[in-house]
């Protein structure tokens, strides 16, 4: 069964919004066993038919997001009806709907919202409970294809609660799930990645191994139809691997810390000079984590650093702020001020300026103190790039909390 | 002159990673003249081929990003020469090259690198500063491809210092700039920013208006050949949203904030509970932000907020963490112990639990102090949804700093 997915909207194409359709739809539909085989971008306009009449031609399911909304460039509810030859019929009951959602908020709905409410002659429709845009469907003999609104807290509710247990009943007899285990490695290469797993892999049986590279880390892919042969050749690279696999699946390494830290029942704490936040902001993203966070201190300041974690002004004076003796003297710190079990911290540099021969853009010092061992500290060289340096410093830091809750 | 990009890569097609090229090359080509008139992203495999076959009967440039590493899977390479009917060459600098970068990392090269030392007869190179991989470029008489690699850390500064230099010059005559402003509003919502503007607007002369929605913001965009035209259409624009415009093209929230105290020479503190964090981070993404940001502090646990900021224990048990009269603490404190000129704070409930019927998931306090005036405070319903409320709240918070520095 083939599917594939049309993005509509021309500031995806001026570069405005990234597009995160892709990403979640494909995650989704795995869990069905269907593979994503092609996903295309178009701006609003002529282009959807266009995209439309090509994707009818090769595929059984079409996702379509965007340009179901009020204003004049939406026109892919038109655009889809003309492609599959298909009237639109006017639904009382959605127009009433949108109506009713105006007057809660005590605004007067005005005629702009009518083309909301219009559904392919034969289609369904998927409310919108975020957003006045109802999903729809139109299909042929073929294909089905689902028209999906582009914003993305009205579709992934919508997805969620609707889309997926219809696109489940639509296609019970034709789903064919396979197996896939990827692992998320940092600190291994890619290729390294490869010579130490791939040909033991693949003497396993037939399997599909692919690589992801992306800032010092590496996804190893495993697919079969087998699900046994997945899990063995998951059991193989891990024990090729060791500890460098940091997490399974869309696991993300702060999924993993905060997992880690309830299991254990231990607190976390941070203190960051060049995140700023981030690697706080990384753990508090994941729901729960008030469990296992408490307190968390931006010190981008020197001041900050000796008065919110009494870090001593000698060694800021002797070392400077990007040192060992500064980060672990900011764990430290953490540590005391919030009586977690486990503090991390973060010093650096990451530009563009504030750099120095002996102190290069890049240079980012860790610590990781405990209640019960002794301070850690580790020195890396990271990317001058500022959008780079900044999350792999984050991620660096999570996975020494993370090795140190294993 | 019709510009198409081609995202190789069966991870993107499985949703293991956003694809972030489309919005970085889109952006990029504006500066050019050139809109990029389709996407599409295929995994690796003979898709690669096909899909450049269907981009050469069409376009004038197709740009191809992954698939040029040495691992198995890469075949973007040998995929282009083939569509192009070029052979490839062997060039033996660009395999020194790597194996210079091989031994300053003290390991020694393997013969998987070698593929990567091959270039499509008749076309160019690009040296690749943060991998081994060079981008590549092939082309016949009516299309030219640029093969690019897939990670963003090596395709980023690849583009900047050596891709849009070439395209530059080899497209000089064909190069016709338009020009574009959008406009980004948080507050007002969509069709009410078509029914303010559109009209007035379209009555200036021929200008394409579009819009762009995503979880309470509204992106207007105006495009037209002529650059007068553009701009006396922003100007309306703005004379009828007033302060609701918070940023022009691709300034975000953050940026503006820091631009904004940098130029008034003042600092600004973070006091943050449910963002845990974000509001800091957001901040010190943005380069110098180290001059107008030197304390936050992410106190997630109500005593966090009395030893970190001095929230009154009573006001905690009167009201609750989540209420007006805390989130004022919370700035005040903060403002205390930065002695900055400007403090915001947030709490709120992120969800998925933590809700009560007269406090549900998604209620937001916002607190923002300065040195001259009284504490504000804000109160906002947002989304039940984890995911999409941290950001949002996030950006309000923004916005409050925005507004005092304005």
């Amino acid at each position: 069964m083939r599917v594939e997915i049309i993005n509509t909207g021309t500031e995806l194409l001026l570069g405005r919004v990234t597009n995160t359709h892709l990403e979640f739809i494909a995650r989704s539909l795995l869990g069905l066993g269907l593979r994503v085989e092609r996903q295309v971008t178009v701006p609003d306009g002529v282009a959807i038919a266009e995209a439309l009449e090509e994707a009818m031609a090769r595929a059984d399911l079409i996702l379509v997001t965007g340009g179901l909304g009020p204003t004049s460039d939406d026109i892919t509810r038109d655009a889809a009806a003309e492609a599959f030859g298909k009237k639109l019929i006017f639904h009382r009951e959605i127009l009433d709907g949108i109506a009713a959602k105006f007057a809660r908020r005590k605004i007067q709905m005005n005629d702009m919202q009518r083309p909301q409410a219009m559904v392919p002659e034969g289609g369904t429709y998927f409310e919108n409970h975020n957003g006045t845009a109802p999903g729809l469907t139109v299909e042929n003999d073929k294909t089905v294809a689902v028209l999906l609104p582009g914003p993305p807290r009205e579709l992934r509710p919508m997805w969620a609660d609707q889309v997926l247990p219809w696109l489940r009943t639509k296609f019970a007899d034709r789903l064919s799930p396979f197996h896939e285990i990827t692992l998320r490695i940092l600190g291994v290469g890619e290729t390294r990645v490869q010579m130490l797993v791939e040909d033991e892999v693949k003497a396993l049986g037939p399997i599909e191994v692919g690589y992801c590279a992306r800032s010092g880390e590496v996804d190893l892919r495993l697919i079969a139809s087998e699900e046994k042969l997945v899990a063995k050749a998951a059991d193989l690279a891990r024990a090729k691997l060791g500890e460098a696999v940091y997490a399974e699946g869309i696991e993300t390494m702060e999924q993993v810390v905060v997992r880690l830290a309830r299991a254990a029942g231990k607190t976390v704490a941070t203190a960051e000079s060049c995140t700023g936040g981030m690697v706080a902001s990384r753990i508090t993203n994941v729901p729960h984590s008030s469990e296992m966070f408490r307190y968390g201190w931006v010190t981008y300041a020197n001041e900050a650093k000796i008065t919110e974690l009494g870090v001593p002004p000698s060694l800021l004076e002797k070392h400077g702020a990007v040192s060992a003796e500064v980060a672990q003297a900011m764990a430290e710190g953490a540590l005391r001020g919030s009586h977690a079990d486990v503090a991390v911290s973060v010093t650096g540099i990451a530009g563009p300026t504030g750099g120095t021969p002996e102190k290069p853009v890049g240079l980012v010092y860790f610590a990781l103190a405990t209640k019960t061992t002794k301070t850690q500290t580790l020195e890396r060289n990271l990317s001058p790039t500022r959008e780079i340096f900044r999350p792999m410093a984050t991620q660096i830091a999570l996975d020494l909390v993370r090795r140190a809750l294993v």
